[in-house]
């Protein structure tokens, strides 16, 4: 049976404008990877309502899980659950679960629940609450879209949230060997080699050291014997090449 | 006249795997916000024709202009070229000015042209090349699509080929103020001033450090004056804050 699959949609003006650097993508991308949810796409949008609610509904038509980071604060910029509400096209207010987890948490830190963070427990009808035990407010799943924060810590606590309640697949068996050649010498032992094991994903990434050429070849496979034997084709063509 | 629009293509199954984390994305949005063109959009697909030509179709034909990054090498994994060719319904073949380059290059250093390095002569009918001064193999250009490496020394040089031959727009003037508050304590000034500035864009970032909480309150406009104005307001009602 393959994997599930799964796409992620980040919210981030602050990304597309070059002012901060992905994190949640590459934490998403491992976290998936190890329990067999293969990422097949990721598209980053503005903080624009037709945007988002366009990439949601592509992504949630095409993939088992749509993971969603940023855009669920207090502030007039975090309007991710409006537009997961309008993409569904279900309503949305405050719910009482999620005022009462708020109203603890600032009643435990001494601040007041104001009309800003009151937004926080706004969540769209139907949804399923994700636990934030960093700070709190709560991220949501409905159907299969989970809507998490951007702030890293808190999107990794909101992953380990939802994925355990996920069926997962196989995960990948991977091998890396370095080989300190130029792409271009080993290209056609790796086609040959690909197009021998089908099952087998052999990919290259080149890159340079001290002046010299050098590629990692990355082997990938459900079946860690097809993929080791690929490694073992490998280091007899290349017997330089280190794992 | 509101600035050109681009958005990103990055080809990439070790992104999505987890493997590596893209720093490409990163340089590009700052660049294109350097000459006033808007990043608004990025996709990250994995190495598979269908998925490539699909996104490819959707970005072009949405924006001004679309970069990709990724998959031009020697290898089999290398279909970038023959997914733009398939996008735009054209042919693709062997192009003599990209092998001469190609052949001046290998010469130079002593290697061969062998069959998997003139795979990266293989250029759709109609493209510009993009000048490689790190490595020679070229990227190109057909209409509004640019082609470029996934090796960051190389996409970076790319990028610097090709900017400077396409129409900018205002460079956005941006400011940034750190808070430390809350966001939920800040939101609704933050609020008050979206609504009284519609030309200004006002993020709000939260952070933790030491422990407390904090925003970075990034103020973005083609209006300086509009700009400056928005942080005089700002600091009159957070006079703690540091710009």
């Amino acid at each position: 049976m393959p994997n599930p699959t799964a796409a992620m949609l980040v919210i981030g003006d602050e990304i597309l404008s070059g002012r901060t650097r992905d994190a949640n993508m590459h934490y998403l991308a491992g976290e998936l990877a190890r329990v067999g949810i293969d990422l097949e796409e990721v598209r980053i949008v503005s903080d624009k309502a037709p945007r988002i609610v366009a990439a949601l509904n592509a992504l949630r038509g095409g993939y088992d899980h749509v993971f969603t980071s940023g855009g669920i604060g207090p502030t007039h910029d975090d309007i991710t659950a409006d537009a997961v509400a309008a993409a569904f096209g279900v309503g949305i207010g405050v719910r009482d679960d999620a005022r009462a987890i708020l109203a603890a948490h600032y009643q435990r830190t001494g601040l007041e629940l104001n009309a800003a963070r009151l937004r926080m427990a706004r969540i769209p009808d139907g949804a399923a609450l994700i636990d934030n035990p960093v700070s709190s407010a709560p991220g949501f799943s409905l159907g299969n879209v989970h809507v998490m924060a951007g702030v890293p810590a808190v999107f990794q606590a909101m992953v380990a949230s939802v994925l355990p309640g996920l069926q997962g697949g196989a995960a990948l068996y991977s091998q890396t060997l370095c080989i300190r050649r130029g792409e271009g010498e080993i290209a056609g032992a790796l086609s040959d080699l690909a197009r021998a094991h089908p099952n087998v994903s052999i990919g290259s990434y080149p890159f340079q050291r001290d002046g010299a050429f050098a590629v990692n070849v990355v082997v990938r496979g459900a079946d860690k014997a097809q993929v080791d034997a690929v490694m073992v084709a490998l280091c007899a063509q290349f017997p330089e090449a280190v794992a």
